[in-house]
């Protein structure tokens, strides 16, 4: 339910409207907009007697959410989301890159991988410190260890950090090194994950699950945003499907309903979504005429000598090559790359 | 196999190469090349003794192909195969778009589209006569009143016409009245039409079956092909999998391996591929940027009123707004809109 | 919508009815019953007045059928179909095999066979003469030639033929040389070739579509019965999804929604549903305990030096084997194999 | 690798190996078995020279194992895996009913359930503390309160518990309420939970992800091994297709490679599987059929009023016609049901 306040309404009314619905042991999500507030509210919204709220000054009216996702919809936050981060803002109208290599290796690779990005005007790093992975004979990253190498690969170059986040163990270390907390395929419902994250002090990306249809991706964005962390970004990152001539099934036909039904920014990572480095750049140039505010690119200065997912990794010149396209693409779209 | 000629070859020696492959029970498919022809061969090629052909005068050499598909190959065929029709041609570089309403529902509303595209400078107009329905008791299409009418609408505009053959028993009049003959998606391995399109004189546009690998697509096209119908444009329209936010989950992605392992040209139908009028414009950007070479995309001039398939068809408002952003995209791509 | 007639109603009035229907344009489907005659009307029933039907003598009711199947559907057909065969009898209460080779490959091999078989009780033979393969190059079937074997088989040990018709040139031939016509799994949308099949006077074994969901498995045995052939027999044989430890994924989950939604009789193939042979006996047993009415299998002399499928394939002694189980799974299940 | 021991040598000789293999910075994992020991090692084993474990006093012979998953794997360990509980023993030979509520709702409705279920033979209920549920304003469950309720039920009348583990912060308590502790399909791939069930007490029961191929899942099963707990059973309960009748498509055709490639027994979940209750009953008989060691059913004894997965629960009726069906299937399949 969404309570819309009207355009003089005050403080002290829009405090007095936050009290009431509390009252109602609801929690309400104040959102601000440009010409009026609105309190978005969750819980068993059922039970509420919508009078009660009707009568207190300053309210305009309330408007019942049809779908079962609240926060993340557009019916309760009409305008597009901005997720803000140091570095950069993410949203419509720009077309983020966010690249680097699978996993955190050593400090010399993601170092120069640092510098390379930061010399082509990239403003985020991906790199795993904590690697899922399906075998628990397999490296799995550095940990903390990683942790430490991307933030002094932040230190240095001023590029941001996108890392991913894989158990409640190890949040606070993760939440203290990222810019941004990646969840992953495999996690996406992990609600006690998702819990931890919606009390984070930074934003989250969320990974559509191997086979999670839409509505279920964003109400894995709702447990985020119902527990107080509003900045979150979506991404597409191929499902699972009978076809077998890429890793997974690219799904960009999600974008346009994404964008429809709720006002989350979404980013697209064809590296994943292929498998083939020969794959990535055609997907990576449809993603941003299909409309997604950026991409998820594993770059790697030695492909072949990756640890993880060398067969789906950019090399420095593919990833410059890659850039020239995006850009004289992204103009006529009328989207700035950052 | 292939059999490669050497550049000075003379065309008696190329003859008697062809004679005797024939004379071993098999199918030789000459591929005249810019420097040198090429001769496919197809057949049960495992118990040749390539000898025999290597010491022919005019061989340079032979060349055994891996794949279960030959003809459709870039293995066979390394150049790209362009589509050549009396009123534009199907290929790289270009962008071909076929537009038109689901099924000719009457005359008036064919010349009326028909005048509309080649207004807009549209050389192709696609619409079924024969229409595949899930239900005995749905509209069948006009079958060959139909055909009459886009007859019609080709002389009186010199609009190309793209319709669908359902069935071998219509094959003469479709193979009559089209420029180019759609084969559905589910006729895809229909065999007995397959062959026999496989020996029409028009070009065939060939939809990828709702849960068809790549190579089974390829196969199907090699059905064309092996039967001496070497102008195949194959078209992905959307696979079937548990996604629910359209109708069908549109595989962009299997453009660059289509345009890595197949010499053939590929066009994408997003309206099919979605179902949603409003999703069709950006999966059509998409298309462009992943690679296509051009797209099928149901227009009408009142949709909401259409027979069949209003949901996800544009009007002629929508279309022109298309054809505006495709253009201006068309030109970082290099690519020329036809 | 369907016309039920009370139980005293005469032939004359029955024949009334027939008439006023056909007089509306539409199809009349007489459907004796053990206490009364039904009349399933199909085609634009939308447009239908009730009222000019109501008022006929001996009309007792008219009951608009909810579902877009209508001959398929129980609410049209209460009781269950039985699909009387000259050999046996296809249909709840019994449990029908029907064994044989993939395709027939010489006389030998099928009058091997055929006699093995009719030795342990089994009354139907399937084996291909035409047989749909996905490379123009592979084996194609013996086409007539293979008729003529199988007819010869009959004709020596009474086996009853279930073979496969692929296309409409064929259709003659194969009507005349089978018990019982069978759709494969590539056809189930070939709606010219249930048409042709809806007007054969032999049942048709109807295979699910790869990617068919229920609703349209059952539209297209629509199809058949629309056309006035109500002798069709559903099997269901595998979908494709992204599991890859067998050939297709068996869902035998869909026999209990046939069986409420449909009166149509339903077998399982699960030779090609799993494409193993060592997991066809399990999920034989499976399909038996699941309510299926009856299995088809593929039973070679020599599997390992079968012309096709020979992996998925039961040997005499593997069949001999098999069979035990079944009858001992029957007995507490109250079915009879046959 | 496994270390193969010769059936003479003596508890100072195993512990010699497994000494060297801890020197070698591996893991390994004695297997006792009934006429000789082996030895399973775990850990980076391609840098291992086995010539150093050869030549030791009492081993027979190396075998590498060639899956990717080793402990799960028959390679390893031959024989079947027995989970040994105090209420019963899972695995082949038995069929093993789980049944229970989807979730603690109160005290009164479990013991009632336990009583009723008890009194049937069953000797394991399952009920869910924790829930996971798509949406964060649905029913969580009763949390630490639902596991004292379990425990009492355990008290009161002999059952045994399973109960769903969601995360590592209420492992200590799930651990000590459950006899056995399930990992849900959300979790098959949530790797710090499998870390820490591999160090629990009690056996894992595991379910098949929602879009997870066999080696995923018996990778998954892996890591809990990898840890020390061998106690794992496999539960199949449906994958996601483009199938819409039905909840979910239970895979059936799982469980004979299961069988073949691994030696832990494997339960089915009817109930998850097609998500309603009147087809339950007929994938129950299947499972039996096709070789499940057991079922996980939903039971309760108002499912209308359930507070979730109502449509896909049976009511003590309907579960008491069910046990009486398996009963008497279980007979000639020479199982017995515990």
């Amino acid at each position: 339910m969404l309570v819309v306040m009207n355009s003089h309404a005050t403080p002290q009314q829009i405090g007095a409207v936050v009290d009431a619905i509390r009252a109602m042991n609801l929690t309400p999500h104040p959102l601000p907009g440009a010409t009026r507030t609105a309190i978005g509210i969750t819980g068993n919204v059922g039970a509420v007697d919508p009078r009660n709220l009707e009568v207190l000054p300053g309210v305009l009216e309330l408007i019942r959410v049809t779908k079962p996702y609240k926060l993340t919809s557009r019916e309760m936050h009409e305008g597009d989301t901005y997720v803000r981060l140091p570095q950069t803002t993410i949203g419509p109208g720009t077309f983020t890159l966010i690249a680097g290599p699978c996993s955190v290796e050593n400090e010399a690779m993601i170092l120069r991988t640092a510098e390379f990005l930061v010399g082509r005007g990239v403003r985020l790093m991906r790199a795993g410190a904590f690697k899922p992975r399906s075998s628990p004979y397999s490296f799995q990253g550095l940990g903390l260890e990683g942790l430490a190498i991307l933030d002094k690969a932040r230190q240095r170059t001023g590029i941001g950090i996108v890392t991913e986040l894989m158990d409640t163990e190890n949040a606070d270390a993760v939440e203290e090194a990222a810019d941004v907390i990646q969840i992953g395929t495999r996690n996406m419902q992990n609600f006690a994950l998702l819990r931890r994250v919606s009390r984070a002090r930074k934003p989250v990306l969320l990974k559509r699950g191997m086979s999670a249809t839409l509505e279920e991706w964003l109400m894995a964005a709702e447990y985020v945003m119902a527990g107080g962390n509003y900045n979150v970004v979506l991404c597409e990152r191929g499902v699972r499907t009978f076809s077998d001539h890429s890793r997974n099934t690219l799904d960009l036909s999600v974008i346009p309903p994404v964008k429809q039904l709720s006002h989350l920014p979404i980013l697209v990572d064809p590296s994943h979504g292929t498998g083939r480095r020969d794959y990535v750049p055609a997907m990576a140039l449809a993603s941003l005429a299909a409309g997604a505010d950026g991409l998820l690119l594993e770059v790697h200065p030695d492909p072949d000598r990756a640890l993880s997912d060398g067969a789906q990794t950019l090399n420095f010149a593919g990833f410059e090559k890659l850039l020239e396209s995006l850009k004289r693409l992204a103009e006529p779209l009328g989207r700035v790359l950052n």
